[in-house]
């Protein structure tokens, strides 16, 4: 059950607490056991701790932080629920693809943080673009808004059916699944460095926007979607800790290397 | 959407109205539109109506029925969710598995009775021999039971997705395989940008290496490994036109503001 604690469920400014009580109990229900919100309306709550029945503990024990960025600090893998399509798509997976990527990144020691915004709004496109991979589960057009708790139920579920299938795989049973996925999942437990935190793609990216205005790209006052593009380009990679060494010791030297700084 | 009203969920004497409500929810969520009440608790109810959300019709157009019996009248296959191994085996279907066979059975004609228990204790023996199978939902040994509305949800979410391949096999594509596939090819398509060629991102290595150099980073008669480390970071992305310019458009302002080129 060990790879199931390196997959958390973060809640973004929940407003009703029975569906934090409702989602705990979901998780617990799928295995799943790491809980953190973001900024919620009401917590603790007596509403919650009622519909979490006897999933109680994972309450107990949530973490509450003030923002996503705090929330997403320690993981390797984000993917954020959308609902809707956006105006820059962005890479998406189903939520069976979720779980396979999810549990493989685990399996291969990384931490996953799997991201659900507001019961009305969702999450907003900041909080979207912290994500590598959207997900989107699919649903009637007519109506296609779940409620928090369900979206939750779904997802888990997909994780647990990853989860034993990946189970059954080691234990040497017969292998009637999909030879690609499997590929996926070990060139990430094969890869030869470790993956780098959102922390540290977050000063990466903030050492980007700054030679990018030095360099004349870069109007912060007139932005146009220009770091939006490029968050969507580099969370496409899940960047490795030599490679990240590689891309800040490139923007130092061109900052070392500018005319001004003479 | 027609052979999804064929199938219909029925709930047996359920005790907390907030689950009917979030049940239909569920179920709109998922394109199912029949719902059948075998002796609720209380129905109607204002509770239920608020779980509902946009839901309303549902619960409008229920019918409620004094025995299973009576709610199984016209049905050719019947479904019951069972928490538990019983003393005798029964037929056992996975969700996955429910839901290609209720959509299979619905395309032929048949009528389909998806079956849900009390809260607290489920179907009885007496209801769950009615079924001609039973369906479990894989869920953690240490706690297994889920809420009402949250096993509806996984069963609605499984008939919908099996409803979905059934109606992207009959569109009468090549199946080259896997509905999967083609729900990854799906979502490349629906990218906002064309993507680049082999020779444009050739292009842009050597005119990332030449930077490279320029800002006293690469040193060619000594490369070590950069440039193979570069291409393997950068080929993860598919790049797209628009990212391709943008990256191009940053290497040649680079060279434009270094200082040797005063």
């Amino acid at each position: 059950m060990e790879s199931l604690d390196r997959i958390k469920i973060v809640l973004v400014s929940t407003s009703h607490p029975g569906n934090i009580g409702a989602a705990a109990r979901a998780m617990k229900n799928m295995g799943l056991s790491e809980l953190t919100l973001v900024a919620p309306a009401e917590f603790p709550s007596g509403v919650a701790v009622g519909r979490a029945a006897s999933a109680l503990e994972i309450l107990e024990k949530a973490r509450v932080v003030e923002t996503l960025t705090d929330a997403l600090a320690d993981c390797t893998l984000v993917i954020g629920a959308s609902a809707r399509r956006r105006s820059i798509p962005w890479p998406m997976l189903s939520p069976e693809q979720l779980g396979e990527k999810a549990v493989g990144e685990s399996a291969a020691g990384g931490r996953i943080a799997l991201v659900f915004g507001r019961e009305d709004s969702g999450l907003n496109n900041e909080e979207l673009q912290l994500c590598h991979f959207h997900v989107q589960i699919p649903a009637n057009p007519d109506y296609s808004s779940l409620n928090l708790a369900a979206a939750v139920m779904v997802i888990c579920y997909e994780v647990r059916k990853a989860y034993l299938a990946a189970a059954d795989q080691s234990s040497g049973e017969g292998q009637t699944g999909r030879g690609r996925e499997k590929e996926e999942i070990r060139l990430e437990e094969n890869w030869d460095q470790p993956l780098v935190s959102g922390e540290q793609v977050e000063h990466f990216y903030a050492h980007l926007e700054r030679v990018l205005v030095a360099i004349d790209f870069h109007d912060p006052d007139n932005p146009r979607q220009l770091m939006h593009r490029m968050r969507r380009l580099f969370n496409r990679i899940r960047i490795d800790e030599m490679e990240m060494n590689i891309l800040r010791g490139i923007l130092t030297n061109i900052e070392f290397n500018l005319k001004d700084r003479e």
